[in-house]
């Protein structure tokens, strides 16, 4: 409770924060019905109010997320507009045959909701707000340039577990609370099943490595099995290239994304 | 001529250790009939055999650049998929009304580039290469999450002055080197229309900028104006968040882009 609360006032003043030093007017937010936007939606209602945070719904397919994020949006007070991305995936589609995989329709949805959001952020000055959590940016549990691809990240640094607890807190509504959590790739789809385990546990496992335990002591603290440990060990490690800069061959005496510096305090969205 | 004959040779070790680290079978390049992308081009085909290197041609609108980047890759013997992004474009503006402003389209056409080459890289197992310079890296003057999404940039640490001496090594047909720089956002757009200068005039004020000079020094040292050497200054301070991972709020002990340290050596795609 303690963590939640001090989490809750820590991002309200970085949303505010991050909005501010960019001359921005708001944030908007793209609305999935599951717990991480509809956190980060509360968090950014109460940093800014309701009227400088807007939500867009982006469904590939009918489905009760729509109206469990309409809800939310309702009662918080927040406009969203929703688009039925199909037509643009069907687009897509039409013009590549390189999108038929389920994972590749997957991202190519992901990356048509980020280009829709940037959209929006033009035209009304706003900062796009990602709902990444760290759990899923800790093991490129996201598509590289979609749902990964955002101005700032509110609840970043919060293991999936601990979301929970600051949405408790906030009162998400329980319908959201009690969906199982899903990326909604294609029907069906659920993190857990992805993870071949628990949010619960795999928390515990990802912050003893962020407390620089090996995959040996972690076995033998939790009684988990050694080849899972190991497996999310390879999914932080083959997920580098998603949480850089993309790498630059150096060359020159300062190199962008290696030791050109940047200083945060300066980010503008001109 | 010293320097573009280490960068050739550096850059070509750097694609294949990038793509070998990796696990991927080749690269996937956007060929826009300019100096950058078919510089990239001809250094990726020297670095792996033009059967490992695929050229996306992905105009908006009938150009005379279309032709330009199918000879060029005909030269090298790289095979080439046109896609015309028209109506891709089109099922956008049905669905959002954002994307009316030239500057917003540009945006657009950028992104969908980006997923179109991501398609791509997903079934073929081939690294999207970026054909950034460091011109446009430390300017911000490419579309965040569009051109500037890529697995890595071979050019990217040679300023735009220095991207055309590697082309002259290279055999880069005339046709490309004398062409207006142009991110062809619209019709008739230029670069050094857009930046008030041309590049090499702006490469001069950069790199004595990455050499820790202030605005004054370069502005004696040069004799050109203040007001234009700020201008690009700012550039580069407001255009800190295209070249980071989105700013995380920091809560834990670890925090991705922050203090979570990435070993470049283990990227790999999953």
């Amino acid at each position: 409770m303690k963590l939640a609360k001090d989490a809750d006032r820590i991002i309200k003043k970085f949303i505010q924060t991050r909005v501010n030093e960019a001359g921005a007017k708001g944030v908007v937010i793209g609305l999935s019905g599951g717990v991480d936007s509809a956190t980060t939606l509360a968090l950014a209602v109460s940093a800014l109010g309701k009227e400088k945070v807007y939500g867009l719904i982006l469904p590939s397919h009918d489905s009760e997320s729509i109206a469990i994020a309409t809800n939310h949006a309702e009662i918080l007070g927040v406009k969203t507009k929703k688009i039925d991305i199909s037509p643009i995936v069907k687009a897509y589609k039409d013009g590549s045959d390189t999108f038929s995989h389920r994972l590749a329709e997957g991202n190519l949805n992901s990356r048509i909701r980020m280009t829709l959001l940037y959209g929006e952020s033009f035209v009304s000055n706003f900062l796009v707000a990602g709902t990444s959590n760290k759990s899923e940016l800790l093991l490129g549990y996201y598509t590289k340039w979609g749902d990964g691809a955002s101005d700032f990240l509110p609840i970043g640094d919060l293991y999936k577990s601990q979301v929970y607890l600051l949405a408790d807190l906030l009162d998400i509504p329980i319908e959201i609370i009690q969906r199982p959590p899903t990326a909604e790739l294609w029907e069906g789809q659920t993190d857990e099943a992805d993870l071949g385990m628990n949010y619960r546990e795999l928390d515990v496992i990802l912050e003893m490595i962020e407390n620089f335990s090996s995959v040996e002591k972690i076995s033998s603290t939790t009684s988990m099995n050694l080849k899972d440990i190991q497996r999310i060990d390879d999914m932080i490690r083959f997920s580098i290239h998603k949480r850089i800069f993309p790498s630059v061959c150096k060359l020159g005496y300062r190199t962008v994304g290696i030791d050109w510096r940047e200083t945060l305090g300066t980010f503008k969205k001109l």
